[in-house]
C-alpha cells in the first residue's frame, strides 16, 4: 500500500496544486492521499467525485497533525526533495522494501524532522520543479509504467482511447 | 528542439499550475515554453530567474494567439489529453519523429481544432489528473529517462544529492 502525504496545504495558494498531486497520485497507483495544514474540503470533495466516476479504490483525508499521523505509520518512508538521492540510484532500493511506503512531498518549506524520518530522500531530477510531477515520475519508476494501463474498480465511465477527438463510455 | 505549448492560461486560477508547467518542461528536457491566453508577465519572470539560477538554456514567452503561432511553425504537434492514443503505443511513433516537436497542454476546454491539428492525440494514463504531469512523465518515457542526470549551462548553483539534508553549491 502506497500512501502519499502532502504537508503545509494553503487552501488559497495550493487548491489547485493539491488537487493536482491527490489525481496524480491515483492515476499512477498510489492507494491513499493524506494531506495536512490548512483544512480544504473541497479538494476531498472534488477527489471523491473522481473516485466515484472513474473507479477506486482510493482514499483521501485530511490529518490536522502530520506528525502525529506519521507517527502512527509503520510504512517506510520515501521524502521526494530536490536535494535528495538521484531516483535512478534510490529507486532499486526502495523497491525491496516489504510493506507500506509513505511518500512525502512537502509545501513551501520543509521542517528538517522530515528529512530525518525519512528512510529515502529522494530526488527527481535535482532541479527545481513540482510537487505534482514528483510524485507521477517516481511511481512511474516505481511501477515501471505498469501503472499507466491500471484497471481501476467500479468505474461509471471510462475513456477509450482514440487517434483524434475523444470518446467516453458509460459502464 | 521541444517546445512546449500550454493554451488558455488564466491569471489568478492557473497562475501555479502554469508556472510548474513551464518549470517541469525545463527540468525534464524541453527546450522552449510558450502559453497563450492571460498574459502574465510574473510567471515569466519566475521561470526565467530559475533558468537564470539553475542554468539553461531555456525560453519562455507569451503569444497572444495560439493560433497564429502555432500555423507559423514546421514542428509535429503532439497534444496530450486524456482521450488520446495510450502513451506506450504512441511513444515509438513519436521518438521515431525527426526535427522538432511541440508539445500542446490544454487549459479547461480544448478546441477540437486543437486534435485535428496533432500529429498525435495522447494520452498519460486514460485517467484525469493533471497537465504538470502529463508533460512530465511524458518526457521522462520520450527521454527514456536520460534528462533525470540532465546537465544545464551556466548554472550559478547547483544540488550535491544527499541521503538527508541539503546540500547546494555555488558555482
Amino acid at each position: 500500500m502506497i500512501t502519499v502525504l502532502r504537508l503545509g496545504h494553503r487552501a488559497r495558494r495550493d487548491h489547485r496544486v493539491t488537487t493536482h498531486c491527490a489525481l496524480v497520485s491515483r492515476a499512477f497507483g498510489a492507494d491513499a492521499f493524506v494531506f495536512s495544514g490548512d483544512r480544504d474540503s473541497s479538494i476531498i470533495l472534488s477527489v471523491d467525485d473522481v473516485v466515484k466516476r472513474w473507479g477506486g479504490p482510493f482514499e483521501i483525508s485530511y490529518v490536522p497533525s502530520w506528525r502525529t499521523w506519521l507517527n502512527k505509520q509503520k510504512a517506510k518512508i520515501v521524502h521526494l526533495t530536490m536535494y535528495g538521492q538521484e531516483l535512478n540510484k534510490a529507486i532499486p532500493c526502495i523497491r525491496k522494501v516489504k510493506g507500506d511506503l509513505i511518500l512525502i512531498v512537502g509545501g513551501e518549506k520543509v521542517p528538517r524532522e522530515v528529512y530525518e524520518k525519512a528512510d529515502f530522500n529522494v530526488s527527481v531530477t535535482l532541479q527545481p520543479h513540482s510537487e505534482v510531477a514528483g510524485i507521477a515520475v517516481f511511481l512511474d519508476h516505481y511501477f515501471k509504467g505498469k501503472e499507466l494501463v491500471k484497471k481501476f474498480k467500479k468505474p461509471e465511465i471510462k475513456v477509450i482511447p482514440q487517434e483524434e477527438g475523444k470518446k467516453v463510455v458509460k459502464l
